[in-house]
Order: C-alpha cells, then structure tokens, then sequence
C-alpha cells in the first residue's frame, strides 16, 4: 500500500502517525485535522506527511483511509471522501461500537467499496495527540468486523497493517463485538462516570469535603471517568441497546448484594466476593493487566 | 510510650510493624498473630519484636494496642486483652467503619479505658505480611475519632504516633467518618464486585470469552474487587445504613443515565459526564491521585 490518509489525528489518530512513520508503511502519509491546536503539535512531530484542514483540497487515491474521529461524525466525512475512493481503496476506523456506526457509513459510502471496520482495543483516559505514541497498538488485541461477501485480499492487506502496528488480530461480527465491549468497556466507563456523579451529588447534599479521601476507591474511577465526553456519548448511544441489557443486570445484582448486605447473609457474600477474585486472576493470566500490587500512584 | 502490641499481622499490621521498628517508637515491640504462614513470613524481617500466638501468653502492661484484624474479631481480641490494659493503656484499631465496631468494642472493653478508633486511609488489592512496608501511612490520611469526654493528652499521644509514621491527621465523629467512607471507599468497592459479577454472569449467559478483552475498562475494576474478602464482608455488615443509601442514589442515577441513553440526550449526557471530568481535576489537584496518564500496565 502506498498511500494513507487518517482522518481526525487526535490520541488514537497520532498514534497511528507516528506508528507508520516509525515502521515506514507508506511512501505518503495524509492527515486530515482541522483543530488549529492539533495541528501546531503534529506540526512539531518532524514527521514526513502533508496536512489538510479541508477534506476537498485532497486529490490522490488512496489506499487506506483510517477514520478516527468521533463517531458522530462518520457521516459527514464519509460524504466528502467518496471522491477520493477507488476500487483498490480500503476504508476502516477505529470506533468502539459497529453495528450502528457501520450501518450508517455503508448508507454514505459510494458502491462497490471496502469498508472493514476495526477496533484497536488500546487508549487512556487522556486524549489529543500531544498524549500519541507510537507504541499504542503493540501487543494489544486489534478486532475486525469479518462480513459476508468480505473481500478476502483487503482483509488480509488490513489485517497486516494493524499486525506491523504490533496488534494481535481478532476477527468478530459487529453483533458479538458490540456485546462484548458494551460489557468489558462501556458499562464499566458508565459505572465510573456514575459513581463520581453519585459522590458529588452526597458531596452536595450533606456539605462535607469528600473529594479530599478518594484514595480509599473512588480516585481510581475518577480517572475512568475523566474520558473524553464526545467519544463517550458517541458509545453510549450506538450501543444503546446492549447498554440497556447491561445496565438492567448490573443493576438486579446490585440490588441482590444490597439484600445480601441488609440480611447480613454472610455466606453468600463471601461466596461473590471470592468469585471475583478468580476473574482478576484470570485477567492476569491473559495478559491483560499485571499482578504488581496497587498502592496508590 | 514504651511497649506496643500489633493485634493481627496482615498488610497492615506489619506495615506498622516495619514503621515502628525502622522509627525507633517503642522499646518492646510485642505481635500476636496466630497464622503459621503469616508468623514465618514476619520472621523473616529481622525485626526485633516478640511475636505470640496466643494473646493469654502477654503478661507485660502495654502503652499502646492497635487492633489490625478484621473487624468480625475485635469483641473476641477484647476480651482477651482486657487484663493486659492499664489506665495508661491507649487501644485503637485500623478498621474501615467506626460507628458499629467502636460499639462493640465499648460494650466488651474493662470501663475506664482509652479507645480511640483511627483509620488510617491506604491499602492495597492484595493482603498479608509480605506486601506489607514501612511507608505505607507515609504523606496519607489517617483519621481519629474525637468524641466527647475523649482523654486528651491519649489523644495527642495517638496523634504524635501516626505523625511518626508519615500520616496527615484529621478528626471526625463516627458518624461522619462511616458516612464519607461509605462513598469515597465502600460503595466503589462493592460497585467494582458488582461489575466484575455481571460480566461473569453475561459470559456464562453467551458463552464468549469477555475477560480476554478486560483491558478497555473491566481490567481496572477487577483490581479493586480482588481485595481481601473477610476485611469487605465486614466494611459492607458494619456500615450498612449507609451502604443502602449509596447503592439507592447510585442505581437512581444509573436509571437517570439509562433514560438519557435511550432518548438519546445528548445535552444532559455531555453535561453529565463534564461534571465528573471536573471532579478529577480536583482529585489530582488534592494530591489524591497523579496525572499521569494511564494506557494500561
């Protein structure tokens, strides 16, 4: 492939930059932004690519067109980058949730062409690109949506950029993907965001200072919870539907453990709390966190 | 003050016990631990202190106990200390909620005794001796309950101590302490439980492997809900009022989030969620927390 173009270049975008700089993927690098800010950083990278602030002032073809802006904004780009897509040309980004955000682009796309959507499961609670870095894909799971009627030769050319990125491959169908993060990442991210909203209202309530203890639990859901607003609405609502199943069963046994509680049924609780224990060390086992103990940073 | 005695060795008490030996506190150092696996462990610090396995063995007076094992045990432990207290004997402990505890202890403890709850306000996911360090109250709160007809000179005599350690002091009432705690500490904890539970539930539900993809989110949560099970059975029984009050606002305000999501309200939802954002502005700027970003271990 000689030719990208990534579209929006902010923490997951100038990641990807960097990363094909670094690796020397393609022969041109085109990056589409249009925050002044964001900019004047990628500016000071000293990487070898050309900038536009307007979709239409690019006249290449192309042969990867990675969108990584906010979901909710697929649309539009989708409309100014017909032009610029040929036969050859795959199309993919990196959003959190598929079916919806995947039903909506093939609705703008012009016919007969590649969309293959990824989700590198990677990133932090920062966001911009000064917080990019080239690194961020190495051994991290990359999953792409496999369809029907996929063409094969594509598949294999996107599944070995996200591999030279240092991503581990998974294929899934928008469906299961949508499921499993709406478990794995997105109720999580609502949990934080509920809990600190949750604490502020009792801060409110009864006027003490309860911000200044948070190292007791709540500052490690603080940091979850300070996440970027647009990409977490963006989630939140194309995935609505898994959400709402999610919400529905943390919330039954949320109210399990506080009859639990109330009763003193001191069995049963143990019985949970120690089943939870086991996943965290399933979780270490699969590599996806370490056992180094957490004092507080 | 001269003689001191650990009660329970575990993360904590032999946090202490490392701190008070490298400070030179005391000139007798006594432990009472009745783990096997645990007393091996403290053996091998080189510390000089005398360690017991039964507390009816202890025949020296003490200036000062401090109660480290889970709470459950603490009428058992008093009433076997009784006889070891003088009137210049100062009891405190390091439990997590204080107005249910602090009862029971009175209701078992000789009359005309100094007992000063503390709780000193750090920790970790993992228990025992072995993780434990003589820095651990270092530049971190401890706060002691001040009530009425409280002996004042046992008072600053407990404060001075944990100023030793490194600890910043604050009093509180009991009430207070177990009502902020109940949010900064207990409902995260039972939260992270609660959501590490739902996503066992949904993977046994389908049948998919969700915990190999834990890193968008779960993988943080499931840190805190591997802490030690004997110690939150008895933080949720004991602070009980309080924990049903937190789960009823959470779960109204998680429904409130569930009706945004599916009305798609994209105002309040990003208002919401730049609320919380703010809140970790102020985590960070109270030293609760770095803000260093975090992409993950």
């Amino acid at each position: 492939m000689k030719n990208i173009l990534i579209v929006g270049c902010g923490l997951i975008g100038s990641s990807i930059l960097r990363a094909v700089h670094n690796k020397k993927i393609f022969k041109n690098i085109f990056v589409y932004e249009k925050s002044k800010k964001n900019i004047s950083i990628i500016k000071k990278f000293n990487i070898r690519c050309k900038i536009f602030k307007n979709l239409k002032d690019i006249t290449t073809n192309l042969d990867l067109i990675v969108l990584c802006t906010p979901m909710s904004q697929y649309s539009n780009v989708i409309l100014q980058i017909n032009k610029l897509i040929t036969e050859k040309t795959i199309i993919t980004d990196v959003g959190s949730t598929k079916e919806l955000s995947s039903k909506n682009v093939k609705r703008k796309l012009k016919k007969n062409t590649t969309w293959i959507p990824s989700h590198p499961i990677t990133g932090s609670e920062v966001s911009g690109p000064l917080h990019g870095n080239k690194n961020l894909f190495k051994n991290k799971w990359c999953v792409l949506i496999k369809e029907k009627n996929i063409n094969k030769l594509h598949l294999l050319k996107l599944k070995s950029f996200w591999e030279k990125l240092g991503s581990k491959i998974i294929f899934m169908d928008s469906k299961q993907h949508d499921f499993i993060f709406s478990i794995t990442s997105h109720l999580p991210h609502l949990i934080a965001y509920n809990l600190v909203k949750t604490a502020t209202d009792f801060q409110k309530q009864k006027n003490y200072n309860l911000i200044k203890f948070s190292a007791g639990g709540l500052r490690d859901f603080s940091r979850i919870a300070a996440s970027n607003e647009i990409m977490w609405r963006d989630i939140f609502f194309s995935n609505k539907k898994n959400m709402i199943l999610a919400i529905n069963l943390f919330v039954k046994n949320l109210n399990s453990f506080k009859r639990d509680i109330n009763l003193n049924k001191n069995k049963k609780i143990i019985r949970k709390l120690i089943k939870t224990k086991k996943v965290r060390k399933q979780i270490i086992f699969l590599k996806q966190d370490t056992n180094k103990p957490d004092f507080g940073r």
